[in-house]
């Protein structure tokens, strides 16, 4: 498995609008503490209409907007996407889900289009019942900022303990023409496998098919979001929504070829990008880790044990430390469900060499120097057969539990 | 399931060699750093023998003393437990294997033992060859130590990054009789469900079958050691080791009946005791917590739904900053496999009502000072079935991060 994306991105990324056929708002509705430049609602637009898919959460807890915007992605169309932060309409009971429905209803009424192709989605405190007059005025604010010139930023409105905006674009040619793939995303904490507190908001203008925008995105958030973890914890909001005008390209109408090939690389090295983005943004952290196992009897035990060390809290701290200490990893894999033979494996960390079907020699001061990065790979070789998978991850800091102590009901 | 054990026990539990038929012995072999009244060897001897049973870490990367006491456990029989602190004995290769056996023979050699009756633990770094030349001075004056008036304490030289000792015993009549179930355990960090990091050494005089013994340590450790977790993380050498001397009380010759209830009701208690003190004393704890899950459909889903909330590292976060958030409950066992349902779920944090069908309001100051506490009890009522299951974890706190930071290979 690769470990980066193969495809170029476009360095910076791009904002959704700048990919045809779409728009966007955003505006300061109140829901979240008011400081200089800070915005709660956001509005992606596409005029004309795009098909759509989503993946979202396996919270059965979920919130409210994810099971309005299940029913969307189930149609296969959305004409828009609303969000706000600041309160994550989560278990808010039977009034959260109207809502959820009528922070559709009163986008569908600003842009002109179905409240049934209107994605929803928000993130914040869980429990807590919305304000909707603060959310109804912002959201038609947001709207007229979307068909106006779209000043705010969309990518702000979806940020709540982010330190850093996040986004990421990637241009391919199909058939002669170009087409583009931005996406923009939010999360630093409450991040896990099968995709956890965190938003991701993905456009092309490309023209895809309604199940094969489904497949590719499932096959792709597989090997970023559902590869990502913070702190194990699943949240009950997370969703990712992607969306294709159709204004670029031929169409794509089936899931094979080469067509497709094109788009589900240029769609993976996004997700990818986006993904490690968040792992380094995680809360508190210090640097990004990408965990990569080979050597494992199947994929699918390489990414139980490249879960098992990136959930594990004992080497996070390890990496916090800038100590390559194998046996915290070894002992990680040791307890998952993948095959492990500690006579055969080999460990590398920060590119010192540390296991290798047995402890290493190594210099503590030049692997301490060595793991002072802002980003390292964390190389593990079970040598059992041919598995192999990557996830990300960072590390765990006292930041993390301050963030998580002082963060309140 | 009963919050606490119904036996009373000791006030302040009882050294291992308050119990008939054993004795300790310790020593400072020069493994761990030296300080005032530091001991890293120690060593437990039945004179007269003793049936044996003992529960290990099911981690793949299991250290050459556990594969060795493995096989002891299996004969049933032991006339001594020796241990050494400061250095694992994990991922040594073959020499550690021989480093285990040679532990065995010396302290057989000196106590007039068999070897193949001699169990053996450590508990200390991974990867590090052990320094035989210490160990086998250290273990010759301990096994001293031990058949003369044990006066350097057992419990001390099991330590390792606790920061208290931990024992607890509990008499009980049986027969006419009274018989003494006392333990002991170190670990505080690296903790987890199916043992983890930790070694327990349990005496008693009661004359118990070995099968018998193995099937009430088993029951025993699912319900106590097995329900802790500090930071989800087994090891590599974790065992709890049971012996029995049969100096006092009837032959318990099978695992039904009355003076088997009452033996397991007592080993349970003194099993629960110790899990409690461990996670009370976790890696940079300040508070224990006992998580009560009631209402699951099973008790296997309130198992679950138990150990998620008590690994939740949002949970723990929170519960340091005296936070009762119900949201990251729900969440975390919304992400579970245990069956949730949040319309009917209730969540009671150190007394104060959070959750019933719905988020209630509650005085957050209030809430802090009634979390502002050494031990709290998390309740989480499902109300879908009758399963029961209590967890006992800790908070997670800058005092862990730096420990494990700072902590090196």
């Amino acid at each position: 498995m690769p470990k980066s994306p193969t495809l170029p991105l476009i360095p910076g990324g791009l904002p959704l609008s700048g990919v045809l056929g779409f728009k966007c708002g955003a505006a300061y509705a109140g829901l979240k503490r008011p400081r200089p430049g800070v915005l709660d609602i956001g509005v992606l637009w596409a005029p004309g209409g795009a098909t759509a898919a989503a993946v979202f959460t396996k919270n059965q807890a979920c919130a409210a907007p994810v099971d309005w915007s299940r029913k969307v992605a189930a149609r296969g169309r959305a004409s828009a996407a609303v969000m706000n932060s600041g309160n994550a309409n989560a278990c808010t009971g039977p009034q959260g889900e109207r809502d959820a429905a009528e922070m559709a209803a009163v986008a569908a009424r600003a842009l002109g289009a179905r409240a049934a192709e209107v994605f929803v989605a928000s993130t914040g405190v869980i429990g807590k019942p919305m304000d909707m007059g603060k959310v109804r005025a912002g959201l038609w604010e947001a709207c007229i900022d979307a068909t106006g010139a779209g000043k705010a930023k969309f990518e702000r409105a979806i940020m709540t303990t982010d330190l850093v905006q996040k986004r990421a674009a990637c241009r391919v040619r199909i058939g002669g023409r170009t087409i583009t793939v931005a996406g923009v995303t939010k999360g630093s904490g409450m991040i896990a496998p099968n995709v956890a507190t965190m938003l991701a908001y993905i456009v092309t203008d490309a023209a895809v098919e309604p199940k094969v925008l489904r497949t590719a995105l499932a096959w792709c958030a597989d090997r970023s979001f559902n590869c990502l973890t913070v702190d194990g914890q699943g949240s009950t909001n997370d969703s990712v929504f992607l969306m294709a005008s159709g204004l670029s390209g031929p169409k794509i109408t089936r899931p094979a070829g080469s067509a497709y090939g094109k788009f589900l690389a240029a769609l993976e090295a996004v997700c990818r990008d986006l993904a490690r983005q968040i792992a380094r943004d995680g809360e508190g952290a210090t640097k990004l880790v990408n965990v990569n196992v080979a050597g494992a009897k199947s994929d699918a035990d390489a990414r139980e044990a490249a879960k098992a060390v990136a959930e594990s809290m004992l080497v996070k701290c390890a990496l916090f430390g800038c100590d390559p200490n194998w046996g915290r990893i070894l002992s990680a894999i040791g307890m998952s469900r993948a095959k492990l033979d500690p006579t055969k494996a080999k460990v590398e960390v920060g590119g010192v060499k540390v296991y290798d079907r047995k402890p290493l020699a190594f210099n503590p001061k030049a692997a301490k120097k060595a793991l002072s990065v802002k980003e390292l790979d964390l190389n593990v070789d079970l040598r059992l057969g041919a598995g192999s998978a990557t996830f990300y991850t960072c590390d765990l800091t006292y930041g993390y539990v301050k963030i998580n102590a002082e963060y309140h009901t």
